[in-house]
């Protein structure tokens, strides 16, 4: 019997600036690799500890239910919505990208009484807004994402967490992009649950997704009446195995585990005050940049996130082929825009390892070449020009 | 602000013969490392393309919906049971074993009427029995367990599938832990859906989960009227990504799709006929040696599994002395026994890269250091020495 077997993993030298996976460091792909242990194996179970402790601090929070889920970031939204949901519960959910629309699906898998709120695509929710409809639909939880990855909208939560104390819902908050990339406050503004993802500012592979739940969630949690719609999200039986009596649940990805636990140091090493500022600066660069050849933002100023930015693709510029050039010329991945912003914005990820000074410049640098190209009107080298001066001063 | 951060990750060493995961090929832990690309990188899209077409070769099937789930086993079992599965169908589970068992839990959370035939853990169901009970229950699905990792027992499928479509059933089998380490025909046998894991005979660290459905499965799947209750492993959004339209699901676990490639590419080197006399070669090489310091197998020996090997704990040893001496002293993991076996059998894996005759035979010397420790009377000696007659011979 004779097989087609695969020519072996060699992939391309990338630069990864697109909407997440963002590049990796050497020291997270190097703990990746390290030999595999039991999922049960005392060394193990230490790892675990260490992830809750350290993934406590980057999440600012003392939950004690604080782990990651062993799927991607959107097995971690599942895992929230599905644990805290009962068939026929009402949950509102806040829409204004795709990530707000898939919570809502998720909500009605979960046999939620759904109802939206809906902004256009960019665009944010006031807190008046929000208390509208919680008063007028008094749900039991209302969703709302924190950083919309299709957008790059920044959406302000610690008075919304508020309103929905008073309106006695837990919110949830999509924590996906900001994790460690600008300041995240679960505890101070009260958020119930969050999901995030490893593989944008925690530059970590994707493959898991940190979870956190308050005391008041884990009550709700306790209180249910039917079983978690997924066996493989329960986390009745899931903290079993993360604390307790260490249960056996399913096979932990150790090796993924074992990146996170890295990638977390990383994060703590470098402190969170240092990473905000270090993700704030490089995002005034691009935008400085940007701005010099022409290219505007997507979103109103001011609630521009700083590790994601969703730019309008200029008149008479081929998205895809600009896309193309960046990737194959100088190995640059920037992200398509998502849902009605589909060949009208570009998205430009400054995330985690991938937020350095090298990588605004060297993009703008070559943006300036492919515009040309295009036929796009700039004076050469404005882009590098004004990102200097941001960084000089 | 400071933190408390954990040391770096620095596995102790070991020897995987548990129930999984096993040992890693450094080959498959290099290939983890591998710069992370994009989920949408031209470069991805081509690893996507070759994982499925080296799966088939493994699942011995030419299945065109055939991926990796981005979760563990036990994922990949939610995702054919809920991609299968619609609210009041009814499902037959035969459970002899705890996965058996979580399989009819995971029916029961689709939605499912299950119904069980039950047989004692290590047993194994006759076609009879199984026809009896597509001719009383009439179900839609009848899920079976292929090799029960939790007992050792292997089940023969064939004439079981026949009967299944006989009775217009469609049949779901685990073959996570038989996959790659004994022989598994999903074309021949007419089994309509598989879910498997890489952490067994695949020898790749867990996190994925290799599924593979039948143009039949497909078409019951098409003809869903209620969507899946999981967002996250909804097989009619999930295989637009993995070909079609390559349209966004999720951002798909990439260094772990590294690690699964080139573990694949190692089984079709070594070419499925090999690997599985290798497994049966050293299962044999096991059980003389257990044999020769009376240790009896808890499944009767023409079921058992040449990969997990499921032993009686001889009367007055203790396991758990046993099981930490063995790891402390040796680096050897071998797993405990689980459900009404706990406490009664050990479970010693001989999966994929662990299957080597050094391994059985240093486990044999040390098993019977620990066993002389806790009074178990032998013939010093005596298992290497039978062992190495199965080599010989």
């Amino acid at each position: 019997m004779s097989y087609e077997i695969a020519p072996a993993i060699c992939p391309p030298r990338r630069v990864l600036m697109g909407p997440g996976p963002s590049d990796i460091s050497p020291r997270v792909l190097s703990a990746m690799a390290a030999p595999t242990v039991g999922h049960l194996d005392p060394y193990f179970l230490k790892i675990m500890d260490e992830l809750q402790e350290m993934l406590r601090q980057v999440f600012r929070t003392r939950n004690q239910l604080t782990l990651a889920i062993s799927g991607t970031g959107s097995d971690g939204m599942e895992a929230c919505v599905f644990n805290l949901i009962e068939p026929g519960d009402k949950m509102l959910v806040c829409v204004n990208g795709v990530f707000g629309g898939r919570m809502a699906e998720v909500g009605r898998r979960a046999g939620a009484e759904v109802v939206t709120i809906e902004k256009p695509f960019g665009e944010i929710f006031t807190a008046s807004e929000v208390e509208s409809a919680l008063k007028e639909h008094q749900p039991k939880l209302i969703g709302i994402v924190h950083a919309e990855t299709s957008t790059g909208a920044l959406q302000p939560l610690e008075e919304i967490a508020k309103l929905a104390h008073d309106h006695n819902a837990l919110i949830l908050a999509d924590m996906v992009t900001s994790l460690g990339g600008l300041p995240v406050e679960v505890d101070e503004w009260g958020i119930d649950a969050v999901y995030s993802g490893t593989q944008k500012c925690l530059s970590c592979p994707p493959g898991l997704a940190p979870v956190t739940f308050s005391p008041r969630a884990v009550e709700v949690m306790d209180q249910r009446k039917e079983p978690v719609r997924s066996w493989y999200v329960d986390l009745s039986l899931i903290r079993n195995y993360w604390g307790g009596s260490r249960a056996y649940h399913h096979t932990a990805p150790i090796n993924m585990n074992y990146g996170l636990h890295e990638a977390l140091r990383i994060v703590l090493q470098e402190g969170l005050e240092a990473r905000f500022a270090r993700h704030q600066k490089n995002h005034e660069a691009l935008k400085a940049g940007l701005a010099a050849i022409g290219i505007d933002y997507a979103v109103a100023e001011e609630n521009s996130l700083p590790m994601l930015n969703a730019v309008k693709i200029p008149e008479g510029v081929d998205d895809k082929a600009v896309r193309a050039q960046l990737l194959n010329q100088f190995g640059i991945e920037i992200g398509a825009g998502l849902g009605p912003m589909a060949g009208k914005t570009w998205r430009i990820g400054l995330m985690g390892e991938a937020s350095r000074e090298a990588n605004v410049l060297s993009f703008l640098a070559a943006l300036e070449q492919c515009l040309a190209k295009q036929g796009h009107t700039l004076t050469a080298g404005a882009s590098i020009a004004a990102a200097n001066k941001v960084y000089a001063g």
